[in-house]
């Protein structure tokens, strides 16, 4: 081991920009990603660039690709991975992540599922602050890490199991985009409109600026947002409104 | 008519009080409630307090009343007001409204039903900039109310008809307060949850804080909801989510 605990952050997209810019104050950081402008923009920011048959020399490696990536990214590094290194995810559900990286990655290697409540365009200014949820999954590895990211980074690390973080982001994820998805089929907002429904469009235009695939991971993803689904639409159903047929007679 | 163009305000509640306060500074206002409470507070602010036979008297008056209490506020003002006068009213829906004062108030009384898109919380530092809708039902006389609240009060001034404004209210007021409702079976909220949630959140406690009788007026009392509702319950039903009892693998 290096005397600075060394960390592989694998796939350089915005999130992985992130965490680069965020740990690499206190960590040796290395990027790996397949794609030659993503690898130029590493060096051109101070980070090493290795490729994944490197994996190997790190203590932690992050790694920071979309859901429908994950299983051929774990395929992919399995084969250079050695036991005692930890391996964490940043997907935004946590039980299928969880299941594959336990399906696919060697005994012996450490699994910390894990998922920043946060991102590029909610932090602006930095990561201190923001919350993070792990769910450990092998090993004990995963406390110098959480004690590094709330010490350290300032985040506020909640520790659960895959299942109760996907039951949770059901609504606050999972919802949320549906609810989001739903009101874009509304556009152009009416120019009637109050206070309290701009706020309401602000907050579904943050979500509906996500990439598709976290659409499709938080909804389609998540075992447990078909029940809020319907849960809501039952409450939404509430209460029986007279149609436009029956004219505009006051029922208050 | 007196020198300054002189406004009774019927009703001192809270929108009431913002009335109030937001045109005495250019007009001779009056007030007129029922309530001892709401009396002694008008004369505390300095505001002439009346009876509702003495409505003739004024060249506006504002009946700033909840929609279920405008028609028994109609039949009760409507033996006193003398031609020429404009009623205005302030309540969150049109057609229902501008449909009673049309019916109960005498030919000759000008009427102009209106809807301030602000309120007491959401505009704590005065009206400037706020927006407001006005639907001329009856005389001409609202012109000049609309160039006062535009140039005197700096407010936005939206004209349209009663129905045009409540298909945009439908989902702008409608909506927004069925989704609050909804939400509320979800407290308390998860830990877990995003900026965007608590965003999405904050804005819908914002609706659900308002009075039950505004919830009951822009959705029950708004014919164009229901159709909107059906709408929003159709796009949020996509797309097709895999159940529960599937488990949590990845389908993005």
């Amino acid at each position: 081991m290096s005397p600075l605990p060394s960390v592989l952050i694998f796939g350089f997209g915005a999130f992985g920009r992130l965490i680069a810019s965020a740990v690499s104050p206190h960590l040796a950081v290395a990027v790996s990603d397949p794609d030659p402008a993503a690898q130029a923009q590493a060096r051109l920011l101070g980070h090493a660039v290795v490729g994944p048959q490197q994996a190997g020399r790190f203590d932690v490696v992050v790694l920071a690709v979309p859901v429908p990536a994950l299983g051929e990214c774990l395929h992919r590094l399995a084969p250079h991975l050695r036991a005692g290194q930890v391996v964490t995810d940043v997907c935004s559900v946590k039980q299928g992540p969880a299941g594959l990286m336990a399906q696919i990655l060697p005994a012996g290697v450490q699994i910390l599922a894990s998922h920043p409540l946060f991102g590029p365009q909610s932090m602006p200014a930095g990561v201190a602050g923001g919350r993070v949820v792990l769910c450990p999954v092998r090993g004990t590895g995963w406390r110098r890490i959480a004690a590094f990211l709330r010490r350290v980074l300032g985040l506020k690390v909640i520790v659960t199991t895959p299942e109760e973080h996907d039951r949770q982001a059901a609504l606050t994820q999972g919802l949320t985009h549906l609810l989001a998805r739903a009101m874009a089929g509304f556009q152009p907002h009416p120019l009637i409109r109050t206070r309290s429904f701009d706020l309401l469009a602000e907050a579904l235009e943050m979500v509906a600026a996500d990439a598709p695939e976290v659409f499709d991971a938080v909804t389609c993803g998540n075992p447990h947002v078909s029940v809020i689904r319907d849960r809501f639409v039952q409450l939404l159903a509430q209460p029986a409104l007279p149609d436009a047929g029956q004219g505009g007679d006051i029922r208050a």
